[in-house]
């Protein structure tokens, strides 16, 4: 990366810089990397802050952590606030605002201007995990009468708050969106070409209720920039851009990856979170997890008795491996299964696609660590009881465990829950209980022939 | 979404058009569409590709997945092929070749135009991986000395094939990277303004060689559309633009989350993978893991002839609780390391920050688990040195596990291997062996006081 301004570097040049040279400055240097300089920072933060022209301070609250904006925010007087909030982007408002309290909302909203006040209450109605939540409403609107010059013109004059000029929509006098043309296509045509001539009528559009995942599946797909959003009617109401899509990607990816691990959502880093927000995220599911594989000990207790019988003791030795391999097995199932949901390769109409494959697939993999079961034992332990009561529950461990694990995250969607919840652990407490009883009937089977 | 062509009429239109015609209504139909409409069809595939315009072709070679761009370019002729590939992104066909055999590499690349060909050359010299990986070469350049006007002319003439004219970069007579202008700020710009009016300078840049994860990062933390790519010297070599890292984060995702679940690596999506494929992404690890978990086997037997003692073997019920919570907690830890590394939030620097972080986390969490364990025993089974065992071995247990679970990501880092190999499953394995020795250790204290 080219050497830029060290953080150091950049607080002293905020603190000692006039505002007018400063204004100049800051144009090159992205908020980012001011508010990177600015953790570190053990001065007066307000003192620092003022210095800063209103619209780079918007791009430095646009770039901070959602749990700090409130906190920077709240340094300021509600007119500087409101002048501040003018320069973001709605879509950055509207999140914000989601994480204050009411009568923080209402002081803050009653004193913006009425137009812009009532956009921002329209995009916080909308669920923040849609195209309505994520979207921003600075798109550039054209008209089929624009040629390529009108709309150069209509640029320089009401571009500038646009969240992104390189996709221009063109609307009907009731806003409903006909088509889209791109700045580049503008820029390389003839000035007295009408727009009609390259707009492009077969735009794809998405519902403000479409889930965000499902927005992003459609960004990768057909590797756009931005996509418009429109209601009912087909009026245009808003734009989604790729880099919103980017940290909806990484979102979710963050949640299935938590919610598979049994872990509570929260949203601050793993190094910003206090000692007691890190063991509140685990212990629930965790105690909840404990709680549920009580199961297990109740079917061990249950043979006892028949363990303690000579011989029999030695079954004791393999039920970790037993159930190890049974949970591992559900969660290779289960990843599968639910990153395929994540990413639209599988829904719930495959479920016996699904079935059906996982149940030929665990055949394969069953017979393939039975057998290998079977050799190793039946070589240290010189046992061969042992061996087929171990490789027999392993076959059918192996099947429950694929089985389980493929189809569950898929039961759970159709009962609208979340596939990933604690997919890997449920699934190894259900295929533990199950394994245990597949090995305990076996095993009694074969060491007491009827 | 907007009433488009289905799948059925999109091919009946395919097949039944004029080629001029099609030529005209293809380049409103994207690509990746027209892919979609293909899958399901059933009739001679080569019969319809070739009605198709060769850049439409190019495209929906570039939407198609990895493994099958070859053989759909294998239906071709070696003419046609170059013809198709030469309409294609230079990333696209280098990423292509990868996956085809050296003699067909060699065959395309020898009937390519010299300049064509020495540059897809040099592109899959690059770690697929890596920023060089992912660029593309089409670029637009602009020099100091040309105006706005200058500019909007050159990129008529030359923005044809560019993969982005958003951004323009300014380049010094030895191809060095000076700085960026947008399109926009062009566009919204006096026709006789010098370009160096509104470059910037500060342009963020990455060399060829930074992992695609980084690069990924930069682009989460800026939100850029594009960000160019420089040699050792800072001359430009070409873009990485933002629905490029839309892929890698997803492609990087799945890896983590296969890995995670001691999966194999494969491309090809769940449906379209064959029983035996599915197989084989499992077996290995599966196999491994279950050898490895003879360790807890050899735990137990050391300390069989303790439990066929008389109330003893009690202690055997609570095994699967104590094994299973402690997988859950080590991979509640290793999600959140892991997932914090990949989104660079935490390195290897932050080893004992991490260490010393799971330690108190563990201290609270295993002490919480333990307090219902011993209240739940001693209500249920009435006994308090069995109490006792289990809740002292469940507190050390969690410790372990959260110490192993948080701390192994960044020592297999340390050792250049991927964080998220086989994590939770190992992990269980290691506080597996650890947790039944803790627990048979400290029940032979309480239950044998010497």
């Amino acid at each position: 990366m080219k050497k830029q301004l060290t953080g150091k570097e950049l607080i002293e040049f905020l603190e000692t810089t006039s505002p007018a040279a400063l204004k100049e400055a800051l144009e090159y240097i992205h908020p980012a990397d001011i508010l990177d300089a600015m953790e570190d920072y053990d001065g007066d933060f307000f003192n620092l802050l003022v210095r800063i022209p209103t619209d780079i301070l918007a791009g430095i609250l646009e770039e901070a952590e959602e749990e700090d904006k409130g906190e920077l925010l709240g340094l300021f007087s509600t007119d500087q606030k409101v002048d501040i909030i003018s320069e973001m982007a709605s879509d950055e408002v509207a999140d914000m605002m989601e994480h204050f309290d009411d009568d923080e909302v209402n002081e803050l909203i009653s004193s913006l201007d009425e137009e812009k006040a009532q956009e921002i209450k329209q995009l916080m109605s909308y669920d923040p995990e849609t195209a309505g939540g994520i979207m921003a409403t600075e798109f550039v609107p054209v008209n089929a009468q624009m040629t390529v010059k009108d709309t150069l013109e209509y640029l320089q004059k009401n571009g500038e708050d646009a969240e992104t000029i390189n996709y221009l929509y063109m609307l009907d006098p009731d806003d409903k969106l006909k088509g889209v043309v791109s700045l580049r296509d503008i820029v390389m045509s003839e000035f007295n070409l009408p727009l009609t001539e390259l707009v492009n009528p077969n735009v794809v559009s998405v519902p403000t209720n479409m889930d965000q995942e499902e927005v992003a599946q459609l960004f990768r797909k057909y590797g756009f920039s931005a996509i418009p959003v429109v209601d009912e009617n087909h009026k245009m109401l808003g734009i989604i851009t790729a880099d919103d899509v980017l940290d909806v990607v990484v979102d979710e990816s963050t949640e299935d990856f938590e919610r598979m691990s049994a872990l509570s959502h929260s949203e601050t880093e793993y190094l910003d979170s206090s000692v007691m927000t890190l063991a509140r995220k685990r212990i629930f599911w965790l105690l909840f997890l404990m709680i549920s594989a009580t199961f297990t000990g109740i079917v061990i207790q249950r043979y006892e008795s028949a363990l303690a019988i000579d011989g029999m003791l030695i079954l004791v030795a393999f039920i970790p491996m037993l159930m190890d391999t049974g949970g591992n097995a559900g969660s290779q199932s289960a990843t599968l299964v639910i990153r395929g949901m994540a990413l639209g390769e599988i829904s719930i109409k495959d479920f016996f696609v699904v079935l059906f494959k996982e149940i030929r697939v665990s055949l394969v993999v069953g017979l393939a660590l039975s057998v290998v079961n079977l050799l190793r034992i039946w070589m240290f332990n010189k046992d061969l009881m042992l061996g087929l009561s171990v490789s027999i529950a392993m076959f059918f461990t192996v099947i429950i465990a694929n089985v389980v694990g493929g189809t569950l995250p898929l039961i759970a969607r159709k009962f609208k829950l979340d596939p990933a919840i604690m997919a890997a652990p449920i699934i190894t407490t259900i295929v533990d209980v199950l394994a245990l009883i597949v090995y305990f009937s076996v095993a009694m089977k074969l060491y007491n022939p009827a």
